[in-house]
């Protein structure tokens, strides 16, 4: 009897499922460790039980397809995780590859597809995300100097253990994709809370984040009137809330998001006015016109109120990352596709990184997403369906068939 | 040639200063220390060299006087610092109470003086504040018990420190107090930034103080929108300025002050949105309907906005004392003395603890504010003039001649 797809995509999960299984629940799949090595064998195996061939890249990716082609749509995603992660962040983006691998052995298609397995895509291990993915695309910012000599969690140089790998830090670039499609989990809750079935990714958001050290006067709290105080805390406080408003309002007009996640106060005793204080600011948009709106307001707002407050500021950027946007004809075909399938869709914005990035300035990209319970991820109670990860397979499959 | 005022106050200054003095700065003379001892030897060798005698009691506190008598009135302070504090914050009183002595030597009085140094006023080295003034009036709140296991800077027990010198956690009450009178520094700047010589303070603050407990939920900063969003810290900040806003409001009206002083963010990573968070509440005011009405707005701002929010709140009294009055009399009588002086004086709070909080529950008490430099104490670059120093003692003096 042949599995149903639903049962194939069972299949898959169980076979994942032990590799690097944590007592508590949930996984720890490092990238480039002998754990994600096993999720790659094991992913080589069950391409192979479908008749076809697997390979492997100079930076440790695997791709599985049927027949060699000179150009090929390239399905992917990743199959580490963080530390204490999930099961489906990544591996369900594999996961629904092999299910498009599958479909096509009996349909064939006119355009024929690779499946990639893609390495290191969390920065959990070395810091560095995309790895896999951003080397063979020649996206990391990174040079192969630095990139050497990261560290990883057990205190070894990426160097090193590219070199015992037989792997390279500067790999040949990835030829012969037509076209690069993305299934991943959400991550969010938007799908869930909308009761959408699936999510097409119109951009990728791009973070900017700022820290912005506030210096007010640490003063007795008992002895110092309301009226002659320099509060750095009350001065960072009003920063956040005008952040949360920027994010509201560029919310409403763009999809942004602005989020102070970090707070220092010093000297964070009960009997002190608070002296000095310290934010971390993270911005991010689909849109240039809005990241630079949220970021010049979030400036402006923080000059007022320190002014007004007589507390000083020091304003420093941390990081910079233009939003990437996905290729608008396979958002429209996705779309398309989800519309002939009767599963509803929404075109949403990416607030999270994926594999995609290092894809969409060289080659027409695309993501579905599909929803995961509660918007959890990164964390063992991380949970998505396999109707959910069917339902994205399916817009996928239906896409891959209607192209020309 | 007999000294001046002013180059008695000096002597006096010089006298002390070598004890504990820090290399960088400022002094450190922790309670119950062997530096403290020092300071009250030299205490008792100044009040000789004017003919008094010294005596001390069963909790190490020394009293100087020129004669033996019934009633008398307690002119006091202390000796003890903070770690790395000023030489002015205890000093300056007992300094003003060696120069009545000095005056009373050559006028008389109908009522005759003792000039106190209290022990370990400072709660730096045994957690616990007032203890030698608190210990003879009975007004300590923690019984001999817990007192004995308190444990001091360098590991030792309080209990065992006590027993090694021959004192007693359970002292007689001290007796024949007419009235207690205490000048010290303001410890804020209120005098200084309203260009005031001197302060007679109308009552010394209540500090109520409370810890309030954010849940909200810990999401990616990407991938969830602001209309999702629970964040704990946003909510956090509104209590913040809702805190700061109230402290305004009932300063206006009493002269109370409210300050967050502490406060934790959970995960505070750049790229969370922030899950939980805690506030720490400092609220201290003279007058317990603005402790009360202080107290309620705090939570009933704090349960609005977590309600509105969606944020789990968890409220804690940490501590709370109710604030105590000066003695009307000795108010006027002090303000009366500096009007007569020609020395600009202003009846305001005190936001600090005092050694005269151990004795207005049970004597007619006052205190004498002066200024200190830009308000900073507690900290090595704590100062005040012997110019102010010598104000308030001429204050002190021209009251105690007053006197009936």
């Amino acid at each position: 009897m042949e599995l149903s797809d639903r049962e194939y995509l069972e299949r898959l999960f169980e076979a994942f499922y032990e590799v690097g299984a944590l007592p508590g629940g949930g996984v720890t799949r490092l990238g480039y460790t002998a754990l994600e090595d096993e999720m790659h064998r094991r992913f080589g195996a069950l391409a192979e039980a479908l008749g076809g061939t697997v390979e492997t890249d100079l930076a440790g990716n695997s791709y599985a397809f049927l027949a060699p082609a000179e150009e090929y749509v390239l399905i992917g995603s990743h199959l580490d995780s963080v530390i204490q992660g999930g099961r489906y962040d990544g591996v369900a983006g594999v996961m629904a590859g092999l299910l498009q691998l599958r479909r096509a052995k009996e349909a064939g298609l006119k355009l024929p597809i690779k499946v990639a397995a893609f390495r290191c895509e969390e920065s959990s291990n070395f810091g560095c995300c995309t790895m896999g993915s951003g080397l063979v695309t020649g996206q990391l910012k990174e040079g192969p100097e630095k990139l050497s000599k990261l560290t990883g969690k057990d205190g070894s140089l990426l160097g090193d253990v590219f070199a015992s790998r037989g792997l390279s830090l500067t790999p040949p670039r990835i030829t012969g994709v037509k076209s690069y499609l993305e299934l991943h989990i959400e991550q969010g809750k938007v799908l869930e809370e909308t009761g959408t079935r699936v999510g097409v990714v119109s951009t990728i958001a791009g973070p900017r984040r700022w820290k912005l050290q506030l210096k007010g006067l640490a003063e007795h709290s008992g002895a110092t009137p309301m009226s002659m105080r320099q509060d750095a805390l009350c001065a960072a406080c009003e920063i956040v809330l005008a952040v949360e408003k920027i994010g509201q309002r560029e919310a409403a007009r763009c999809e942004s998001v602005a989020t102070v996640g970090v707070i220092q106060n010093v000297p964070n005793a009960l009997n002190v006015v608070p002296g000095a204080a310290e934010l971390g600011i993270d911005l991010r948009g689909s849109r240039m016109d809005s990241l630079d709106r949220m970021e010049q307001d979030t400036l402006k707002a923080a000059r007022e109120i320190c002014d007004r407050r007589r507390i000083g500021l020091t304003e420093s950027k941390l990081s910079e990352l233009d939003p990437v946007s996905m290729d608008p004809g396979i958002q429209e075909g996705l779309m398309a596709a989800a519309e002939r399938l009767g599963i509803s869709c929404r075109n949403m914005p990416s607030g999270a990184g994926h594999d995609a990035m290092a894809f969409a300035p060289l080659f027409p990209t695309g993501m579905v997403f599909i929803p995961c319970k509660k918007g959890i991820s990164h964390n063992p109670l991380e949970s998505a369906t396999l109707e959910s990860i069917l339902d994205g397979a399916d817009v996928l499959w239906e896409y891959l068939r209607g192209m020309d």
